[in-house]
């Protein structure tokens, strides 16, 4: 495979660990998402019935390197904005308990390039924010809501 | 003036009002700052006597709408960094003790069109994590540090 799980004790590893803690659910609202070994360990996820919804971004769900088709085609739920404004959070929720959010985008460039901050939340009130607003996200861009004029 | 403080309750005047509480130090490490209602308040926290300290993004520090000359021009320290990565944090810490930190850089667009997150915490955890990133970044940063071949 040209994308296997990163190991031993860096960033992306640490990251990636925690998403495969998830047993139920991983809410996914990503501006961006173009890094092959976090949409492999989200497909692997998928496999295992983990329930995954991704939130994404209309204007960078299609841009080069994008990870969202190959999740799409896996089975994986994906919704996004139909809005000039850029949907431009970027955090997941597992299991409805851990919030992973930051400045972090999905992509290999800001992996291995950018300076960039994730922070691992467990504490409710937080957690329960992000929710409420994943939650409201899903729902405005249900596909049943989209106008084509 | 063109750019008054916002006033009601809005989220940017909320995050304004936080900023505005500062006593002693403001430190700001921010991708993008374009907001004029932003960079006002942080002018007015200079002139206070607040010492405030500001890391940016080199790429960036001189796109059209960019209020670090101005906040230079007023006498606001400010550093970037030097490399072709990005300094994708977008973070204030108020008084060492208050983060403000999300997925919103501080720019008219993303404050008027787009969805994004900001948290606001003072469990010094986080704080410190944070803070022990500016001081990193500061020093790096430092101008004496610069290589110019």
């Amino acid at each position: 495979c040209p994308c296997p799980l990163p190991s031993g004790d860096t960033a992306l590893s640490r990251l990636v660990r925690r998403l495969l803690s998830a047993r139920r659910s991983l809410d996914l609202c990503l501006f961006s998402f173009s890094c092959p070994q976090l949409a492999r360990a989200v497909q692997l996820l998928h496999r295992r019935g983990v329930r995954v919804r991704l939130v994404t971004d209309a204007q960078y769900m299609g841009l080069h390197g994008s990870q969202i088709g190959r999740l799409r085609h896996a089975g994986i739920q994906v919704r996004h904005d139909q809005h000039s404004g850029y949907m431009h959070h970027k955090f997941a929720i597992v299991d409805r308990r851990m919030l992973i959010t930051g400045s972090l985008n999905w992509t290999t460039q800001a992996i291995q390039s950018n300076r960039e901050n994730v922070l691992v939340v467990e504490d409710a009130v937080y957690v329960k924010a992000f929710q409420d607003e994943f939650e409201r996200i899903w729902e405005e861009y249900n596909p049943a809501n989209y106008s084509f004029f």
